[in-house]
């Protein structure tokens, strides 16, 4: 692997990875592409899945943030060859800690649940490979069949904050909110927003401090990027990803939970746009 | 690490690692010694740390067997430097899934809580190394704070179960009971029996069936062992421990649980000592 093709750069807009970019990047050790559903947006799976086939590469998706999603009539699961679920309890379908993978190939299903299980396939004597404890545990089981029946009221909650935020950020200068995609069904479990100082002198760091201040928490996301983790020294560490550093050192995603009321969206809008002078 | 010498050989009796061999397997790249309390038999602590202190090694004891047990009057996790419990659904005390670590050395926290937690220290931002997901979650914690309550009476009633067992079975050639050990406060969490075909023509095989056909099902244990695992090829795999052989081809663990009925276990040994023309 040439470490510095490790990590592609992502779009301005919506976060997800930058297609135009991925076959530049592709050597003859790449076996898969990695894409990221970044809070909820969904990659652009078309020129995903043309490039991956052209060039004999699996896809993978992480779809941590984009659990029960549908893309043009489709759940999102159906996109690349796996896609990753997280159930911990920051997301809007939760088991408390948990997790799933989605894959099309069968095939897979043995070695995958051996892995999960100490390396065990076929009852406990037959070990072939390194595995982990890595099983969701029957208590976390119950909790997510118990959200489950309130994923649909949960998402539709959700939705109604996600859009009074907008009503109330939108238009305004340095300030930039998630773009709605085309044919997603969305699943509202980040409120994403990247604060740009430029435009009006408000740093992210004067929101934290300002929403802090009122006992309001807000969360910077990817801060630090992986390709800046000092142990990703061979893994491509300091890989030029402009757009992701932009983004990375600028965005906070504000408070949304499904039982949260309009009028503390309101408040945590009045104590942001007060900076604006608004 | 020289491969062959990854692995040290048991004592018959007790099952734990066997001193005698400890010191001639040490190399120069030897750093620590990882000792199992197997079946809640006490390895040789005093042995070992006399052992370590010379060659300057870590003693990192597996007591996933062990969990609340004493000798003489200290707890189990007060020898060597770290002390590992599972509190797996399977265990004398149990979380349903989760463990801990006891260990002397403060300075380990830091790094201890990172590796559980994505290699995040100091909140999120700080990821100075490679961590995973390994946290205990609140549900299994709840679990545990309601189970503690019960402890000893639950160790109290299965010490009922082994004395059983142990007054059925004694005695009869081709099965070797666990031994007693001094100064031992047990937890009583499994009951070994090791099953020695040559005495009386019953193989281990032979009592597995005909406890099967009745729906009991006793368990097989370090089987296979770690040091014939394939993927153990550079580290010990095919290391010469006859006695552990001998062992893991022969030890059952008999059912035994705090509420099980005197009358099962009478059952149990009917069925085993039926075979021996008891």
């Amino acid at each position: 692997m040439d470490a510095s093709r490790f990590f592609c750069d992502i779009n301005p807009d919506d976060f997800t990875i930058d297609c135009n970019q991925i076959e530049s990047l592709i050597t003859e050790k790449t076996c898969a592409i990695l894409p990221v559903h970044v809070y909820g947006n969904i990659c652009d799976v078309e020129k995903i899945e043309d490039i991956a086939k052209r060039h004999g590469l699996k896809v993978i998706y992480d779809g941590a943030h984009a659990f029960g999603e549908t893309y043009q009539g489709k759940n999102v699961a159906n996109f690349g060859d796996m896609t990753m679920f997280s159930f911990h309890a920051t997301k809007v379908f939760n088991t408390v800690e948990g997790g799933a993978l989605v894959y099309q190939d069968n095939s897979l299903t043995e070695r995958l649940k051996g892995l999960r299980q100490f390396g065990q396939i076929l009852g406990t004597e037959e070990v072939p490979f390194v595995g982990t404890n890595a099983k969701i545990s029957e208590f976390h089981c119950a909790m997510g069949i118990c959200n489950m029946n309130y994923l649909d009221e949960y998402i539709e909650k959700r939705k109604r904050i996600a859009e009074r935020y907008t009503a109330r950020l939108e238009g305004q200068p340095g300030i930039q909110l998630n773009n709605e995609q085309d044919n997603l069904k969305r699943n509202y479990a980040y409120y994403p927003v990247v604060f740009d100082e430029k435009e009006k002198g408000v740093s992210r760091d004067k929101i934290i401090e300002a929403l802090e201040a009122k006992d309001i928490f807000p969360r910077k996301y990817f801060y630090p990027l992986c390709s800046d983790l000092e142990f990703m020294e061979s893994e491509g560490k300091g890989t030029e990803v402009p757009v992701a550093h932009y983004v990375a050192d600028r965005v906070l995603t504000l408070p949304i939970f499904s039982d949260m009321d309009l009028d503390d969206v309101d408040e945590i809008c009045d104590v942001i746009l007060s900076l604006y002078d608004c």
